[in-house]
């Protein structure tokens, strides 16, 4: 198999001679390798990672598709690559280098005679790869959401009067770790009572009470793969506004999902949410986007929203998660991830999505 | 007392008329609020945090010295503000704003009629600023020391043969979490055999043995403040190499730890330690710098090592962590943090130094 960084190589445009990769997550993708520092070198004539000498083994048994230089002054090993490899125009990761660092880096090139590139090409080319999944990313994934799935079936047995939102997230996110999570996907939301109408809640020291519902919106993390699922479910028997708003919701995701598939666009796929739940006459309480694309970040193209005319194409992750929120009441959602296919969409979630009444 | 927004204000230079802050850590030192996402304009008017709906109660009630401003579209309100405080000269935090993020706002100023200036002025300031520790910011410090060593101290009896570094970072973590750390200051590191001559050793399933080191070098945060701590411990008996190595450090850092005092260099501290290990027998082993400033973020100014010739003065706190490491066999560190003041240091730490052996 042809590496990442020989495709990406493969693609620079003739404006520059080499593309120079900081961010972690980007590093991690094109090398498969891990670490909290590098400057990843692709050129036509092959990639080269610079790395300080506490990788050396690590990354020189790990790092595929380049050769590791060592670095003790990252300057003059910066100097005498451009020098051997007659580089002279590098395209920066715009998204990643700060205003001080690519000042920095610009004045190291310049002392080796060459210049940096300051556009958006280089995201956008990694961005193009990422997009698409292979299966072998698709598995991390699935792994990384059968660790969510299992550990979210034991936490759930902990509720009961009186447990407390922080008391549930941080039981999750120790099974999560404890059962080979590499992190948790982000600060796990769990919700309860009216607090399940901020989208955005943090976990506090609010307590379960019988007859509301508790949302969990959560996620491991396996091998650099996100997973990221919400669930709500309820303490005891809810009312029958709660029971009704459940419902649209469930219908209104079942929508959506089964309007995934390759060809159709992002606008599309949300508009099926959006006007179920407005149909139903909860007009303006679903206030977010229906979903977003997952892999090596938690967030990342496409962005299934209103109006992103983006065409969807085999092999991307996306989430899909409607919601209504009732302001000061209560708020569902519910979130599985979908992998798309030609003739519509793999569910990568397992847990059943009727209402739970503990 | 006055806001911190307003000093930084007195301090804005000539060549701006305002200050634009992004960064979290920046953004919640100056007005002690908390968000994931907000624009923090310092005017010689007045300043003006920028924040989206999910925010509106919270920062209105929480942030100091400054005029919340609702934003649903940021260029809009972002061009409203430079026409109305009549700005024309932007400084922006060049230390946390990518290339991909300045070019944004650049252009909102421009159609705004203002301009950005890139410099690192804005950062120097708010670093001299942050570098002194005020008694609350300190006392926020002692409470994440006080989260950790109390979270040490159970987490040791856990040590026995056969268990493995990652239970213990783990055990350790979720203790910090549920005694009431907003999160742990770095991911912690738990090390033991030979693994402990890795100064970035990554907690993994290696076992522990009995006359084996365990090295832990951890932190809690509170209130966005970090403490950090190393502690070496052994499981049962340790060789006379390995007690002497471990008495060569702790002698080192006490020697460090008694020349911390407003006036000397930082160079001047690390001197000390190195000194007293190199005359041990030990030259070339102590890899690293002897300490950092610590308090919002986990590495901040001033660097306490070799070349930096940088005064220390009243109210800074620092970490003074020397170490040996033998490559292949083993390795001790010992940290303590320390506030700087006229006549000596206050050591934050109060947990024993001398070997424990399990």
């Amino acid at each position: 198999m042809e590496s990442r960084l020989n495709t990406l190589a493969a693609l620079l445009p003739d404006e520059a001679d080499a593309a120079l990769i900081i961010s972690q997550t980007n590093r991690r993708y094109l090398t498969e390798f891990v670490s909290s520092l590098g400057y990843l070198f692709v050129t036509k004539e092959g990639s080269f990672l610079l790395a300080d000498s506490r990788y050396e083994e690590a990354a020189k048994k790990q790092a595929k598709g380049c050769s590791v230089i060592l670095f003790s002054k990252l300057a003059d090993t910066i100097k005498q690559l451009i020098t051997e490899h007659k580089l002279k125009r590098i395209l920066l990761e715009c998204s990643a280098f700060t205003l001080t660092e690519a000042e920095r880096i610009e004045s190291i090139f310049n002392q080796a005679g060459a210049e940096s590139v300051r556009s958006k090409t280089l995201d956008k080319l990694i961005c193009d790869m990422r997009i698409i999944k292979t299966s072998s990313e698709i598995a991390k994934i699935r792994r990384a959401q059968h660790i969510t799935e299992d550990s979210f079936n034991r936490t759930i047995k902990l509720i009961r009067e009186g447990v407390t939102e922080r008391e549930l997230a941080l039981d999750l996110e120790f099974r999560m770790r404890a059962s080979g999570a590499e992190s948790v996907s982000f600060d796990l939301i769990v919700l309860t009572g009216s607090k399940t109408s901020m989208p955005h809640g943090v976990p506090d020291d609010t307590r379960v009470k019988s007859g509301d519902f508790i949302l969990f919106d959560i996620g491991a993390t396996f091998e650099g793969y996100h997973s990221d699922m919400t669930r709500t479910v309820a303490l005891g028997k809810v009312s029958s506004s709660q029971k009704r708003i459940y419902n649209t919701v469930l219908n209104a995701q079942l929508e959506a999902l089964s309007a995934v598939r390759e060809g159709v666009s992002c606008a599309e796929i949300d508009k099926a949410a959006r006007s179920y739940i407005d149909n139903a006459g909860y007009q303006g309480l679903f206030g977010h986007s229906t979903g977003h694309g997952v892999g090596m970040d938690i967030h990342e193209a496409p962005s299934v929203s209103p109006n992103n005319e983006f065409i969807l194409q085999s092999g991307m992750v996306i989430t899909v998660e409607p919601g209504i929120y009732v302001p000061g009441k209560c708020g569902v959602r519910i979130e599985d991830m979908a992998v798309v296919t030609s003739d519509g969409c793999i569910n990568l979630a397992s847990l059943p999505k009727e209402l739970i009444e503990l």
